[in-house]
Protein backbone atom coordinates (compact mmCIF):
# COMPACT_ATOMS: atom_id res chain seq x y z
CA UNK A 1 0.00 0.00 0.00
CA UNK A 2 1.64 3.14 -0.87
CA UNK A 3 -0.22 6.28 0.44
CA UNK A 4 0.74 9.96 -0.54
CA UNK A 5 -0.45 13.09 0.85
CA UNK A 6 -0.85 16.32 -1.35
CA UNK A 7 -3.05 19.43 -1.51
CA UNK A 8 -5.93 19.11 -2.87
CA UNK A 9 -6.05 20.28 -6.84
CA UNK A 10 -9.34 21.72 -8.73
CA UNK A 11 -8.88 18.54 -10.79
CA UNK A 12 -9.68 16.75 -7.29
CA UNK A 13 -13.47 18.34 -6.61
CA UNK A 14 -15.57 15.55 -7.60
CA UNK A 15 -13.77 13.13 -4.95
CA UNK A 16 -13.53 16.52 -2.36
CA UNK A 17 -17.67 16.11 -2.42
CA UNK A 18 -17.65 12.53 -2.73
CA UNK A 19 -15.62 12.35 0.71
CA UNK A 20 -17.95 14.82 2.65
CA UNK A 21 -20.75 13.00 1.57
CA UNK A 22 -18.99 9.72 2.91
CA UNK A 23 -18.31 11.69 5.73
CA UNK A 24 -22.28 13.16 6.25
CA UNK A 25 -23.32 9.65 5.94
CA UNK A 26 -21.23 8.33 9.00
CA UNK A 27 -22.21 11.59 10.99
CA UNK A 28 -25.53 10.58 9.55
CA UNK A 29 -25.85 13.97 8.38
CA UNK A 30 -26.01 13.53 4.69
CA UNK A 31 -29.42 15.93 4.34
CA UNK A 32 -26.74 18.79 5.52
CA UNK A 33 -24.27 18.28 2.51
CA UNK A 34 -25.40 21.36 0.62
CA UNK A 35 -21.78 21.81 -0.46
CA UNK A 36 -21.65 20.61 -4.78
CA UNK A 37 -19.02 21.07 -7.14
CA UNK A 38 -18.65 24.61 -8.41
CA UNK A 39 -19.34 25.86 -4.48
CA UNK A 40 -16.43 23.36 -3.72
CA UNK A 41 -14.39 24.66 -6.25
CA UNK A 42 -14.90 28.23 -6.19
CA UNK A 43 -14.31 28.04 -2.27
CA UNK A 44 -11.63 26.11 -2.42
CA UNK A 45 -9.82 27.24 -5.36
CA UNK A 46 -11.17 29.87 -6.89
CA UNK A 47 -9.55 33.35 -6.73
CA UNK A 48 -9.20 34.88 -3.22
CA UNK A 49 -9.49 31.43 -1.44
CA UNK A 50 -8.90 31.34 2.29
CA UNK A 51 -9.79 27.45 2.91
CA UNK A 52 -8.14 24.57 1.60
CA UNK A 53 -7.56 20.74 1.11
CA UNK A 54 -5.18 18.32 1.76
CA UNK A 55 -5.64 14.57 0.70
CA UNK A 56 -4.23 11.17 1.05
CA UNK A 57 -4.43 8.92 -1.64
CA UNK A 58 -4.22 5.10 -1.61
CA UNK A 59 -2.74 3.90 -4.84
CA UNK A 60 -4.44 6.57 -7.08
CA UNK A 61 -7.88 6.57 -5.31
CA UNK A 62 -8.72 9.46 -3.19
CA UNK A 63 -9.42 7.57 0.55
CA UNK A 64 -8.83 10.64 3.05
CA UNK A 65 -9.29 14.77 3.44
CA UNK A 66 -8.78 17.28 5.10
CA UNK A 67 -9.99 20.87 4.87
CA UNK A 68 -8.36 23.57 6.92
CA UNK A 69 -7.76 27.53 6.74
CA UNK A 70 -5.82 29.81 9.51
CA UNK A 71 -7.18 31.80 11.93
CA UNK A 72 -5.78 34.59 14.30
CA UNK A 73 -4.80 34.61 17.85
CA UNK A 74 -5.21 38.23 18.81
CA UNK A 75 -3.07 38.02 22.02
CA UNK A 76 0.12 36.64 19.87
CA UNK A 77 -0.71 38.74 16.99
CA UNK A 78 0.00 35.53 14.92
CA UNK A 79 -2.00 33.08 12.68
CA UNK A 80 -3.23 29.75 14.18
CA UNK A 81 -3.99 26.64 11.63
CA UNK A 82 -7.74 25.19 12.02
CA UNK A 83 -8.56 21.88 11.28
CA UNK A 84 -12.58 22.20 9.78
CA UNK A 85 -12.77 18.77 9.05
CA UNK A 86 -10.80 15.42 8.87
CA UNK A 87 -11.78 12.17 7.01
CA UNK A 88 -10.46 8.76 6.57
CA UNK A 89 -12.45 6.33 4.78
CA UNK A 90 -13.57 3.45 6.69
CA UNK A 91 -11.87 0.65 5.11
CA UNK A 92 -8.71 2.59 5.31
CA UNK A 93 -8.83 3.04 8.63
CA UNK A 94 -6.01 1.60 11.12
CA UNK A 95 -3.65 2.33 8.66
CA UNK A 96 -2.13 6.18 10.24
CA UNK A 97 -3.74 8.21 7.68
CA UNK A 98 -5.63 10.07 9.97
CA UNK A 99 -2.85 10.95 12.07
CA UNK A 100 -0.17 11.30 8.65
CA UNK A 101 -2.78 14.11 7.87
CA UNK A 102 -2.59 15.81 11.03
CA UNK A 103 1.14 15.63 11.24
CA UNK A 104 1.12 17.12 7.83
CA UNK A 105 -0.98 19.86 8.60
CA UNK A 106 0.79 19.88 12.34
CA UNK A 107 4.45 20.83 10.22
CA UNK A 108 2.64 23.04 8.29
CA UNK A 109 1.47 25.45 11.47
CA UNK A 110 4.70 25.66 12.49
CA UNK A 111 6.18 26.17 8.98
CA UNK A 112 3.85 29.19 8.86
CA UNK A 113 4.72 30.37 12.21
CA UNK A 114 1.54 29.44 13.65
CA UNK A 115 1.12 29.56 17.38
CA UNK A 116 -1.54 26.82 17.53
CA UNK A 117 -3.49 24.03 15.72
CA UNK A 118 -6.84 23.63 16.97
CA UNK A 119 -10.06 21.71 15.79
CA UNK A 120 -13.15 21.13 17.68
CA UNK A 121 -14.84 17.56 18.25
CA UNK A 122 -18.42 16.44 19.56
CA UNK A 123 -18.29 16.26 23.19
CA UNK A 124 -19.80 12.67 23.48
CA UNK A 125 -16.70 11.41 20.98
CA UNK A 126 -14.63 9.73 23.88
CA UNK A 127 -12.52 8.13 21.65
CA UNK A 128 -11.65 10.79 19.35
CA UNK A 129 -10.80 13.37 21.98
CA UNK A 130 -8.59 10.40 23.85
CA UNK A 131 -6.64 10.12 21.08
CA UNK A 132 -6.42 14.40 20.38
CA UNK A 133 -5.36 13.95 24.11
CA UNK A 134 -2.79 11.34 23.49
CA UNK A 135 -0.95 14.19 21.01
CA UNK A 136 -0.59 16.68 23.96
CA UNK A 137 -4.39 18.53 22.77
CA UNK A 138 -5.86 20.85 25.50
CA UNK A 139 -9.90 20.97 25.68
CA UNK A 140 -10.42 24.75 25.68
CA UNK A 141 -14.04 23.27 27.29
CA UNK A 142 -14.55 27.36 29.01
CA UNK A 143 -15.16 28.49 25.65
CA UNK A 144 -18.94 28.50 24.02
CA UNK A 145 -19.34 28.89 19.97
CA UNK A 146 -22.27 30.78 18.75
CA UNK A 147 -23.63 30.61 15.30
CA UNK A 148 -25.37 33.51 14.26
CA UNK A 149 -27.13 32.16 10.08
CA UNK A 150 -30.15 32.70 7.86
CA UNK A 151 -33.08 35.17 8.98
CA UNK A 152 -31.51 36.46 11.99
CA UNK A 153 -28.00 36.87 10.55
CA UNK A 154 -30.18 38.89 7.48
CA UNK A 155 -31.91 41.11 10.32
CA UNK A 156 -28.65 41.94 11.82
CA UNK A 157 -27.07 42.49 8.71
CA UNK A 158 -29.67 45.00 7.20
CA UNK A 159 -29.32 47.17 10.78
CA UNK A 160 -25.78 47.79 9.81
CA UNK B 1 -20.36 62.42 19.07
CA UNK B 2 -19.47 61.02 15.11
CA UNK B 3 -18.67 57.33 14.60
CA UNK B 4 -17.17 55.96 12.06
CA UNK B 5 -16.63 52.66 10.86
CA UNK B 6 -13.51 51.65 8.72
CA UNK B 7 -11.24 49.19 7.61
CA UNK B 8 -8.20 49.33 9.65
CA UNK B 9 -5.48 50.27 7.81
CA UNK B 10 -1.38 49.87 8.40
CA UNK B 11 -0.75 52.93 9.99
CA UNK B 12 -3.22 52.43 12.38
CA UNK B 13 -1.08 49.33 13.99
CA UNK B 14 -0.12 51.62 17.18
CA UNK B 15 -3.47 51.75 18.37
CA UNK B 16 -4.96 48.27 17.32
CA UNK B 17 -2.13 47.41 19.65
CA UNK B 18 -3.38 50.01 22.30
CA UNK B 19 -6.54 48.47 22.25
CA UNK B 20 -5.49 44.59 22.12
CA UNK B 21 -3.51 45.30 25.44
CA UNK B 22 -6.74 47.40 26.95
CA UNK B 23 -8.48 44.47 26.20
CA UNK B 24 -6.17 41.92 27.37
CA UNK B 25 -5.87 43.92 30.95
CA UNK B 26 -9.87 44.37 30.99
CA UNK B 27 -9.61 40.31 31.16
CA UNK B 28 -6.94 40.91 33.41
CA UNK B 29 -4.37 38.57 30.74
CA UNK B 30 -2.08 41.33 30.03
CA UNK B 31 0.57 39.00 30.59
CA UNK B 32 -0.51 36.93 27.77
CA UNK B 33 -0.43 39.62 24.66
CA UNK B 34 2.80 38.51 22.93
CA UNK B 35 1.62 41.02 19.96
CA UNK B 36 3.55 43.84 18.96
CA UNK B 37 3.85 46.25 15.86
CA UNK B 38 5.40 44.31 13.36
CA UNK B 39 4.11 40.97 14.34
CA UNK B 40 0.91 42.78 13.86
CA UNK B 41 1.79 44.74 10.43
CA UNK B 42 2.90 41.53 8.65
CA UNK B 43 -0.07 39.27 9.92
CA UNK B 44 -3.10 41.96 9.23
CA UNK B 45 -1.54 44.02 6.96
CA UNK B 46 1.05 41.53 4.94
CA UNK B 47 1.57 40.09 1.66
CA UNK B 48 -1.26 37.23 2.14
CA UNK B 49 -2.86 38.21 5.63
CA UNK B 50 -6.29 36.35 6.22
CA UNK B 51 -6.92 37.68 8.90
CA UNK B 52 -8.31 41.56 9.17
CA UNK B 53 -9.29 44.46 11.59
CA UNK B 54 -11.91 46.81 11.44
CA UNK B 55 -12.30 49.98 13.75
CA UNK B 56 -14.98 52.36 15.07
CA UNK B 57 -13.47 56.07 15.34
CA UNK B 58 -14.86 58.29 17.52
CA UNK B 59 -14.07 61.92 16.86
CA UNK B 60 -10.56 60.82 15.09
CA UNK B 61 -9.88 58.52 18.67
CA UNK B 62 -9.42 54.84 17.70
CA UNK B 63 -12.11 53.30 20.40
CA UNK B 64 -12.99 50.27 19.47
CA UNK B 65 -11.79 47.18 17.22
CA UNK B 66 -13.02 43.76 15.67
CA UNK B 67 -10.34 41.40 14.24
CA UNK B 68 -12.11 38.80 12.05
CA UNK B 69 -11.11 36.23 9.60
CA UNK B 70 -13.16 33.50 6.91
CA UNK B 71 -13.98 30.32 8.34
CA UNK B 72 -15.22 27.59 6.40
CA UNK B 73 -17.99 25.03 6.53
CA UNK B 74 -17.11 21.23 4.64
CA UNK B 75 -21.47 20.72 4.59
CA UNK B 76 -22.15 24.04 3.10
CA UNK B 77 -19.28 23.95 0.34
CA UNK B 78 -19.17 28.19 2.03
CA UNK B 79 -17.23 30.02 4.25
CA UNK B 80 -18.49 31.26 7.06
CA UNK B 81 -17.24 34.46 9.03
CA UNK B 82 -15.57 34.30 12.53
CA UNK B 83 -15.34 37.01 15.20
CA UNK B 84 -12.16 36.56 16.95
CA UNK B 85 -12.55 39.20 19.18
CA UNK B 86 -14.22 42.84 19.23
CA UNK B 87 -13.48 45.47 21.97
CA UNK B 88 -15.44 48.98 23.02
CA UNK B 89 -13.23 50.87 25.63
CA UNK B 90 -15.25 50.62 28.58
CA UNK B 91 -15.49 54.60 28.68
CA UNK B 92 -17.41 54.34 25.32
CA UNK B 93 -19.89 51.82 25.75
CA UNK B 94 -23.34 51.79 25.74
CA UNK B 95 -23.87 53.81 23.03
CA UNK B 96 -24.45 51.16 20.64
CA UNK B 97 -20.62 50.75 19.20
CA UNK B 98 -20.65 47.41 19.39
CA UNK B 99 -23.91 45.78 17.74
CA UNK B 100 -22.65 48.45 15.00
CA UNK B 101 -18.94 46.75 14.54
CA UNK B 102 -21.13 43.32 15.09
CA UNK B 103 -23.57 44.58 12.22
CA UNK B 104 -21.57 45.69 9.90
CA UNK B 105 -19.54 42.24 10.27
CA UNK B 106 -23.42 40.29 9.72
CA UNK B 107 -23.30 42.56 6.43
CA UNK B 108 -20.08 41.70 5.08
CA UNK B 109 -20.70 38.07 5.76
CA UNK B 110 -23.96 38.44 3.78
CA UNK B 111 -22.17 40.30 1.49
CA UNK B 112 -19.02 37.75 0.84
CA UNK B 113 -21.79 35.19 0.58
CA UNK B 114 -21.13 33.67 3.77
CA UNK B 115 -23.75 30.51 5.19
CA UNK B 116 -22.64 31.83 9.08
CA UNK B 117 -21.25 34.75 11.20
CA UNK B 118 -19.64 32.82 14.64
CA UNK B 119 -17.74 33.83 17.74
CA UNK B 120 -16.90 32.57 20.99
CA UNK B 121 -17.58 33.86 24.54
CA UNK B 122 -16.70 32.17 28.01
CA UNK B 123 -19.40 30.02 29.76
CA UNK B 124 -19.51 32.42 32.65
CA UNK B 125 -19.97 35.64 30.48
CA UNK B 126 -23.55 36.22 31.11
CA UNK B 127 -24.61 39.62 30.16
CA UNK B 128 -22.83 38.93 26.81
CA UNK B 129 -24.36 35.65 26.24
CA UNK B 130 -27.91 37.28 26.61
CA UNK B 131 -27.00 40.31 23.78
CA UNK B 132 -25.88 37.24 21.81
CA UNK B 133 -28.89 35.36 22.15
CA UNK B 134 -31.07 38.71 21.35
CA UNK B 135 -29.75 38.87 18.36
CA UNK B 136 -30.47 35.34 17.80
CA UNK B 137 -27.09 33.75 17.68
CA UNK B 138 -27.13 29.81 18.68
CA UNK B 139 -24.75 28.27 21.52
CA UNK B 140 -23.14 25.47 19.28
CA UNK B 141 -22.49 23.86 22.87
CA UNK B 142 -21.59 20.23 22.23
CA UNK B 143 -18.80 21.35 20.33
CA UNK B 144 -15.39 21.43 22.20
CA UNK B 145 -12.42 23.21 20.70
CA UNK B 146 -8.94 21.26 21.16
CA UNK B 147 -5.53 23.07 20.84
CA UNK B 148 -2.53 21.76 20.08
CA UNK B 149 0.52 24.22 20.86
CA UNK B 150 4.55 24.21 22.00
CA UNK B 151 6.04 21.19 22.41
CA UNK B 152 3.36 19.02 21.85
CA UNK B 153 2.68 20.69 18.22
CA UNK B 154 6.54 20.09 17.42
CA UNK B 155 6.61 16.93 18.33
CA UNK B 156 3.36 16.08 15.90
CA UNK B 157 5.19 18.25 13.40
CA UNK B 158 8.35 16.56 13.39
CA UNK B 159 6.47 13.10 12.59
CA UNK B 160 5.08 14.54 9.30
Amino acid sequence: MTVVLRDARRGDVADLLRLIRDLARYEKAEDQVEADVPQLAATLFGEGATAHAMVAEQDGLIVGLAIYFFNYSTWQGRNGLYLEDLFVEPEQRGAGIGKALLARLAALAVDRDCGRFEWSVLDWNTPAIDFYESLGARPQSEWVRYRLEGDALKALANTA
